[in-house]
């Protein structure tokens, strides 16, 4: 199977990467962090991308793992900024060695990835790197918006929406184009084929918000619960927020309150009071919206229907994970 | 004069630049380091090495102003991993702000430089991208090396002339080597671009080694004996480690034990010491080497030598800087 093939050619070449020699501080973390795992999403939809229009999508691999590294980058900075101990199940970086190490083994990693990049044919180059700055850009800008919603309880859908799509849409939306432009495709197709990250990858955020409180615990990675734990203002917290009045929009009120709380009755209690205010059925509603849109972007693509296949069925079980 | 224009045209673009709107957390401190000022060595050195192979060397200001941008996000971030309160006279992005906004604005000014490198003719970028990520990587290298040697007390005067080549003369390497690449200049001159940036860049932070020892208080624009006061491993610092025996290698161990000592004491007396061990001399001549290696390299270039003259003098004043 051609997803396969894939994934096995981008988990090679991030396996036998490598960033550098010395000192050692700067670049074991990378080899670190880049070994911890994870889905491969980005660098998987822009050899997908790429397959879309030239049996060559070998030329991709190292492009694409490109955006693996600068992803795997804003996590490693993300997580000094957010202090999180742990990351797929292992301790993140700035815990295992310390911030400056984080701070400066990010920095290494982010001009790697443009080191990756300058793989692309020389004619795309310009057009590849300029894009890649507006989406590097913008995740930063997403984080930015992310952590001042944490000291404001005013946010609107709309500031979230935003806030998601910058931090995490938009890096989907250019590793799709990415591999477009590599294929040889022309503008208005990579066009769409940025739209339709931007529109998916908003989806599968609204997936991640309703799988930290829907998620079954045993299948679900992180522990179910942490977003409500953490009062994270998700699309679920502030349509919770919009919906409560009287009784409700009081208990609510309690449990964000900065007072001890029991973390499992904390979490049963929201959970119960998204169950009645129906924020379950209104996020779903949202991200299948959203996940509607990136299918119709696929449709618009100007290629076979057939070709179309791979990636309608990838998405399509990112739409039904249960992790 | 030619140099006034040249500073002109940096400044004007560095003071009309935006980097970006909002959220405003990101953007403005990315403004304030940039208009803390500063000698603007950098881009006057790529423009400067533009104007030696063509008339047009308004084509170079941008790129040259993305070499600045790239210059001040490393101050940016290794400013929050020294914990330096004051840059420039100026409270640190980190102090102003907070680590988190210095570590955020620092990404994005990266990815700033990046775009104003990608104003060179399509041509030429990959290769400027590549010598650029080759650079960048050597910076934080060298700025890695600088925090373990803080821990060490068995640094080498090689390990330190490596040191200071990575963490700051190899950004003036490529600041030299990216205005000949955009002069149109061939390899052989690029190169030699490149080891004259290599060669008078050491050579600079010698000459800042020295200023902070013997620095004239009234015009030098730090503390003097700032060094001698944090024990910072200096090229005269090891000199003077590597020299005294007997009397004077107790007196200096005295003064960089931990203990709580007296601070213009300790500049004082340790000043003495580096007289009486001849470290300023010694620094001196290995200083004068790399800048007759720079100058050697400045008569290699194959131009005509009244071209050369610009930036003869611009290193000579920089030469005879005192501050």
């Amino acid at each position: 199977m051609l997803l396969n093939d894939y994934t096995t050619a981008i988990e090679q070449t991030i396996a036998t990467t490598q960033y550098g020699q010395s000192p050692i501080e700067l670049y074991e973390p990378i080899t670190y962090i880049m070994g911890l795992g994870g889905k491969r999403i980005r660098p998987l939809l822009t050899v997908m991308a790429t397959a879309l229009f030239t049996e060559n999508w070998q030329q991709a691999v190292r492009p694409a793992v490109g955006v693996e590294v600068f992803h795997n980058f804003t996590l490693m900075h993300d997580d000094i900024m957010d202090k999180a101990p742990i990351r797929r199940g292992q301790p993140t970086v700035h815990e295992k060695w310390n911030d400056n190490v984080a701070i400066l083994s990010g920095d290494v990693m982010l001009v790697s990835a443009y080191e990756f990049l300058t793989e692309v044919e020389p004619a795309y180059l310009k057009a590849v790197i300029k894009k890649f700055n507006r989406a590097a850009a913008e995740v930063c800008e997403g984080q930015q918006w992310d952590m001042n919603f944490e000291k404001r309880m005013d946010v609107t859908k709309a500031q979230y929406l935003e806030m998601i799509r910058l931090k995490t849409a938009v890096l989907l939306g250019f590793a799709l184009e990415l591999g477009g432009i590599i294929g040889g495709t022309d503008e208005e197709n990579a066009r769409i084929l940025k739209k339709l990250g931007d529109a998916v990858g908003t989806g599968f955020q609204l997936k991640d918000d309703l799988l930290d409180v829907y998620g079954d615990p045993g299948k679900f990675g992180k522990l179910v619960g942490g977003d409500i734990l953490a009062n994270k203002k998700t699309f679920l917290l502030i349509d919770a927020l919009e919906k409560a009045t009287g009784s409700d929009q009081e208990e609510l009120q309690f449990w964000l309150s900065p007072q001890d709380h029991h973390n499992i009755e904390k979490v049963q209690a929201v959970t119960a009071l998204y169950d009645r205010l129906g924020v379950r059925q209104t996020t779903e509603a949202e991200m299948n919206r959203y996940f509607e849109e990136g299918f119709e972007y696929l449709k618009a693509l100007r290629i076979a229907d057939e070709k179309k296949e791979v990636l309608q069925d990838f998405f399509q079980n990112l739409i039904e994970r249960e992790k």
